[in-house]
């Protein structure tokens, strides 16, 4: 009578379990976490009637084959929950299973009737019973104890020995322990939560241009000139050094200065048109230098605690070497030419995008694997991919799998600027971190509501915002025209509001403004093709600045990630405030910025001071870790007031321990 | 390398579909609809890069093998949407499935081409080349036409002629008819769709006991006395009349009036101490008659257009036959006894609960199926579940289904008042209807808060409740003080707040209100237990103002179903103000009561005009169906009184289109 199953091993298993979460379309996709991370599984669990149900917390590394179990405790309104802390890279799976407890519902109930004052014999019984259709399940060492419990329930003693013995947590504890599991009840996926390094949710990337690193004018900069550069960037705090793409440029319908539709004799042409007679994906811009130079500065950036990003932007130049190998991985036109990028009527003749319904996609899959574990090959962990929504989203979510299967430790940073439901599919796919919308939010408004989106779930389980106030395609309006106090105040959001953040150097540092033409975004002579020369000890240099930003980054966790940040009112739409803690709430970091770079700002903020633990009937400080100012704050509303010409923004540290006069020092 | 597929045929399927609508927990359970219904189905569609992507919903009856299609049409964010209607009894399934267009992707392309003023020859050529590669799928019938559009592109004529064809509507519907599938991704899921009779969503529900139907007092009532209720229940307009078990009564532990003990002499006991000698589930209790006078009342009721609906309560009296056929259904205790209802320390000897882990659980699960066959048998097709949440939740389901492909009419009632966990499990396991919260919702945040997660999804796509103000169990507290005016008032909330509703008679409609003693909600001198006679004809009964309120719920579509369900600010806490429209948006009721059954009440109702599509700047008229009143109204905040002792409610048709007086009759 198996159409009797409906979907379960047996029609006895009467316990049913839903809602387990953390999940990510229900188990299609993984949620993100970090080693380390404890994972906080919650699951409606029920039954019919009232019978008493216990469950268990399976959980695994998938290299493992055995589980792991903790016990399910219950909440309010048959919800239960059980954590388990992540501890290595890679793939976790997890369930939960649950059955009826029949002990622990013959002990409840014996319980009630004891108190009841009613006559319990048959029940000794019931339960000596119970007990003794267990044993053959209990192992020999743990059989006598229960053995001795049951002959005292079925009598030869006093009664009131009886009902002690009933209530025993020592026979509670052992049967639990021994549970019969029979008519166990498992939930029906194993679901997955994907397990990175911490530095996939705590990030501070910086970008420069490598061919731009030489201190000689307009000559072109090596990887021996960034290795020079390395200082700087770790003095400012960054830990990962994100170069745009270092292979050879083709040289066809190579774009000039300023975008110009022709090359100049001594342009340098984009990197992001890759490949040339010198090589493709795999190989280094002779101009930049060797592999060998590539692997010193490897070593000599991990000796300063970074991590070098690469550009994985999968598109050719007409003269790569795919073009003439794999004719096949593009579109021809039936002027046999090969397909270039467009988005008509606009043209980019210097790019050939592969074509991902090619009859050999097979192989075009497997060659640009082999890219990424090339570079993995040579150390690389974290890659920035280059507008990864317009080549097949299913290539990314095997591509990322099968070179993590390798280099669990891999970061992959989805460069896509595009529709939301696209950003979400990437992250979920299994890009590690995201760029934003932040470039284009800059009211009160839109700033609350996106980043309450990203750091609430269901988004904040599979996409890790990376937040850039600029990079070398947008100089957006607001830094246009903001001057020196919009470059603070938008790296102090960037810094705040996002666990991951970066900059596009020295243009951002040097506070560089200026468009190509008004109302556009690109740069005016864009390092995008051309090379440059920065002053790069500037004394103007936001440096100093940005450095201080990520050292308060370093110090305070409640900053190294979103999932606590809450916004908090102040009476002023230029002002605004918001809070983020450390997960056992002890840690809490209160930002307040002015969003307006012209003119001082000031108002009232309302702190929810009894959620944050503070007494809100005596004084406590509030330190600005940017200002060095420390104020003395008293009740949920305070007065803030911020000229951007001195400093945009406040970044206060809370301390939940008011001190007294009793002790030596105040508030230190 | 068949690894490469990432759960798809083929990595060339460049769409990606998800979050497909409507679908109750990722389709394990199946979103309730009635026959004639129009199913809005919605997913998220969306592909890399920018082509156009193109798709179709399949639909289908569960015993069709066939898909019928219709096309999705392109909303916002990527979001699509096409419906269907779901004409039969049953389950439908729906999926979806997307292509990328590439002709269509062309075509709009070409258009920007030609807008720009580029040179389009090879563009012409691509277009040819795209109908040429597409020509072996198209039927013979409709090739020569496509050829010939394809040597238009390919020259031979004016360039201007050229462009024509490319752009021409024929040729872009032809090819969209012949559109390419060859990398179509259909959605991995077929979704399903139950589809019950109208009266699953519509229903009026009244409840007698069958044994009190006699007019000689003291008599026990029977089946043909309950025949000459039928124009008494009919006039009312209830369309569904409900009995009590009408089993034979257990004599073992029989319970006396108001719940004894010991019964008494000539005590009737509960008719849910089912079964005796005379029989069990499948036998009438010998004093209500037989079962040819059950198919006369049935035969009867079916021409005033009532459905009998049957008590299904699955436990023994302990002399119901099964109990010494099939001692193993039930729990044995050490003693040798067979295990009493409990719930502790409270006993309920005269009840046996069946014991779903039986070792013979399937010979229980079959039998209990054959019970609930037995009835449909003959011809019952309503039946209300007794307190099946303690039975086991999946024996339901399967039973349920069991039954539904034999009488897929057939409506089940959940009789669960429990945790909402339970509640919505037993509705998405398969429960048309449900009993609800309804019966201790008395003030308006709680009935605002209730009805809100009621009508709105995912609670509306799974549950339909059904609204009771009393059941043989339950005198609320709110009746027992609120005298005549509380029943009026519970009535119109119910049987406007809810689709279906039902009350427990003639108790309610005599206005019944002493419970058995203060602070219990069960009735003083329960019909549980004994025989009463009413007076069913009692001049103070609300037997006319509840005709009204169901001729009402008859006359105005809106009030059919939940799903529109809006309640609007009234600035009086004890009125409560709400209203309901039909699916297309012309038919509208707004229902305001005073919920305070002792003191007139007056405020003034906020009414959304604009969505309601009515003239703010006109009066418009809100006729009083109940009080028989027609007020002239203008703009959204008007004045509303309303006196309990008179009428504790208003129900007005909203009229959308407003007369004139170059029109003979005002408002008519």
């Amino acid at each position: 009578m198996s159409h009797i199953a409906v979907g379960h091993a047996t029609g006895r298993s009467r316990v049913l379990i839903e809602d387990v979460t953390p999940q990510v379309d229900q188990g299609r996709f993984a949620p993100k976490r970090v080693v380390g991370d404890t994972v906080n599984v919650q699951s409606r669990i029920f039954a019919d009637g009232h019978d008493v149900v216990t469950g268990r917390l399976l959980f695994r590394h998938h290299t493992e084959s055995t589980w792991r179990t903790s016990d399910l405790h219950s909440l309010t309104n048959d919800k239960w929950q059980a954590s388990f802390v992540v501890d290595r890279l890679g793939c976790h799976f997890f369930t939960v299973e649950a059955w009826i407890d029949r002990f622990a519902t013959w002990q409840r109930d014996f319980q009630k009737r004891v108190k009841a004052g009613q006559d319990v014999a048959i029940d000794l019984l019931v339960g000596a019973q119970i007990i003794r259709e267990h044993l053959p399940q209990v192992p020999e060492l743990a059989r006598s104890a229960l053995e001795l419990f049951a002959s005292s329930l079925e009598g030869g003693v006093e009664r009131s020995s009886q009902i002690e013995a009933a209530l025993s947590p020592v026979l509670a504890e052992q049967m639990h322990q021994y549970t019969d599991r029979r008519h166990v009840t498992r939930f029906e996926q194993e679901l997955p939560v994907e397990v990175d390094r911490p530095l996939a949710r705590f990030s501070t990337w910086y970008e420069f241009f490598p061919r731009s690193s030489s201190s000689v004018p307009g000559q072109h900069g090596t990887l021996a000139d960034c290795e020079r550069k390395l200082p700087y960037v770790a003095d400012m705090g960054f830990d990962v050094l994100y170069f745009p793409p270092i292979h050879p440029i083709g040289r066809s319908y190579r774009k000039g200065r300023n975008n110009a539709v022709e090359a100049q004799p001594g342009d340098v042409g984009s990197p992001w048109a890759i490949g040339a007679t010198e090589g493709g994906h795999k190989a280094i811009h002779p101009d930049l230098g060797t592999i060998e130079d590539f692997r010193r500065l490897m070593t000599k950036a991990k000796s300063f605690g970074i991590d070098l990003a690469l550009d994985i932007a999968f598109q050719c130049a007409p003269d790569h070497p795919y073009v003439a190998c794999h004719p096949d991985w593009f579109r021809r036109r039936p002027d046999g030419s090969i397909q270039y990028a467009e988005n008509p009527p606009k043209k980019y003749q210097d790019i050939y995008p592969f074509d991902f319904e090619s009859d050999d996609w097979q192989n075009l899959w497997e060659e640009l694997k082999s890219v990424l574990l090339f570079w993995g090959g040579e150390g690389v962990r974290v890659f920035r991919v280059d507008n990864p929504h317009t080549k097949s989203l299913t290539f990314w979510e095997w591509a990322i799998a099968e070179v993590k299967s390798v280099y669990p430790e891999t970061i992959f940073l989805a460069e896509a600027f595009t529709r939301p439901a696209v950003m979400h599919r990437l992250a979920k796919l299994g890009f590690t971190q995201s760029y934003t919308y932040f470039t284009w939010r800059n009211t009160k408004q839109e700033l609350t509501e996106y980043f309450t989106e990203l750091a609430r779930p269901p988004v904040s389980d599979f996409m890790r915002p990376n937040l850039w106030p600029n990079t070398p395609d947008i100089l957006n309006e607001f830094l246009q025209f903001g001057g020196r106090a919009a470059f603070m105040m938008r790296y102090v959001l960037a810094a705040t509001l996002g666990a991951s953040c970066g900059i596009y150097g020295p243009a951002f540092e040097l506070c560089v403004a200026t468009p190509r033409e008004p109302g556009s975004e690109e740069y005016l002579d864009s390092e995008k093709y051309q090379i440059h020369t920065w002053d790069w000890q500037s004394p103007g240099s936001l440096r100093h600045f940005i450095a201080r930003v990520n050292a308060i980054r370093r110090e305070n966790a409640a900053l190294q990630d979103n999932v606590t940040l809450r916004f908090h009112p102040v009476d002023n739409d230029q002002l605004i405030g918001f809070s983020k803690w450390t997960a056992d709430g002890t840690d809490g970091v209160v930002v307040v910025v002015n969003l307006d770079p012209h003119h001082t700002q000031s108002g009232f903020i309302e702190l929810p001071l009894v959620e944050f633990g503070i007494d809100s009937t005596h004084s406590f400080q509030a330190h600005d870790l940017l200002g060095a100012g420390r104020y003395l704050w008293t009740g949920p509303r305070n007065f803030v007031e911020l000229n951007p010409q001195v400093s945009p923004a406040h970044i206060f540290r809370m301390r939940k321990q008011v001190r007294t006069e009793s002790q030596f020092e105040y508030f230190l």
